[in-house]
């Protein structure tokens, strides 16, 4: 079939076009666009003609390129994450209200935290738990708190991959962590980032007690209450869960 | 160019997949999506499997598909709203902190209001707009407030074509709306889809005095205060085209 293989490539055309932004970057000029998607000019000029007449580029005269409004749209109305962050949204305020923190909502994908929300308070700590953002497991308390709430043979997974990149941690003290996480029911991270701020963040669990979210906040090493943090944090994990369960949206 | 012939309907084909999912709706059968999109179920099921290859779709064992984690985290990494949404989040935050209300962000696309970020506050009366929903100019506040700081030819070309669906407007009633929103500098609009509430929203302007965005609030009747509502608005509003003439993000 000439037109599944020919099919087959534009798809893969089309979705590297769309990845091609780096995170964060919103405007590309074509011939960026054409290098990072490893595509001829030609030919990505030809799809971004294409995308653009259906809203999910937009170009300007000057030649820049940048997701479509209409593509932001589609993604944002259906998304994924939409009923999660229904859920969690009204708690996540609740947070934020009571303990003035920064709060993030994390899922687990591969072996990353991908932050779906996020509240942050002006005047805050930087808080680097960017929506749509990833951390690595081991270098974020979302993750942590997602990893130590999986199934054994997830984690002996990621266990058996795990090689840290900048070479500051072993298997074995992240095995240790996780099982901490596991024992005390949130997960902790100090100063791995920002070295004056700590991440604190409790598992969202499912019926099989498998955390299918991680809620979580990041305040100034100076104003840890450990006491206070933790069980609002598992208050407002618990609701999240009721919500979920309920199938609330 | 057989090449290019086919290429165009594979890209349309695409985004048709992409497409079909209702607002709101985050999982479609195959088939339903099949129908949606237009496309044979044989084209459908190629397509949705070539697209979650990319992690673009998901689809579970039961034949149910949704968008992919994937393509929402490359859209909101890369949002064409994200400085928009970074500027006013905290004066958003703001806004919800001092008046206790809803608030929500817009920009004008067509002839409508598309809601790009919300806070919604527990217990607030109902909020319509949803984040990437979208609200025909003169049934929202928000659309009131970013047409009336259109350029004339704009406000023309909308008026022009103007024709309310439901009956209830005429031209004329709309017309002398925008007029006094660009007047007064604000929009205020009472119980057109909730009785019980209204909606007060201001333009950010840009340097030219035009309309980049709304920021508004919806308020149940019996709170209005609107002495205390369109200043702090307006206040915002400002701090918002401030950060953004800096270019922060």
């Amino acid at each position: 079939m000439a037109n599944s293989v020919s099919g087959d490539s534009v798809v893969d055309r089309v979705v590297r076009v769309i990845a091609a932004f780096p995170a964060g970057v919103t405007v590309l000029q074509l011939s960026e666009l054409a290098e990072r998607a490893d595509l001829p000019l030609t030919t990505a000029h030809r799809l971004v003609r294409q995308l653009a007449t259906h809203g999910l580029l937009e170009t300007s005269p000057g030649g820049s390129v940048r997701l479509g409004l209409r593509l932001w749209e589609l993604v944002n109305r259906n998304s994924p994450t939409l009923a999660l962050r229904q859920a969690a949204m009204p708690f996540m305020e609740d947070i934020q209200h009571v303990l003035n923190q920064n709060v993030n909502l994390a899922v687990l994908d591969g072996w990353e935290a991908l932050f779906v929300e996020r509240l942050s308070r002006r005047g805050s700590v930087a808080n680097r738990a960017q929506i749509a953002g990833r951390m690595a497991v081991h270098v974020s308390s979302a993750g942590l708190a997602l990893m130590s709430h999986q199934p054994k043979h997830a984690q002996a997974e990621y266990l058996d991959q795990f090689a840290d990149p900048a070479g500051k941690v072993s298997r074995d003290e992240v095995r240790a962590v996780l099982a901490e996480a596991a024992n005390q029911g949130y997960a902790e991270l100090a100063g791995v980032i920002d070295p004056d701020t700590w991440g604190i963040a409790v598992p969202v669990l499912d019926g099989q007690k498998r955390a299918v979210a991680a809620i979580g906040v990041v305040v100034p090493l100076r104003e840890m209450r450990m006491q206070a943090l933790v069980p609002a944090l598992q208050t407002a994990a618990r609701g999240i869960a009721r919500r979920l369960a309920e199938g609330a949206g």
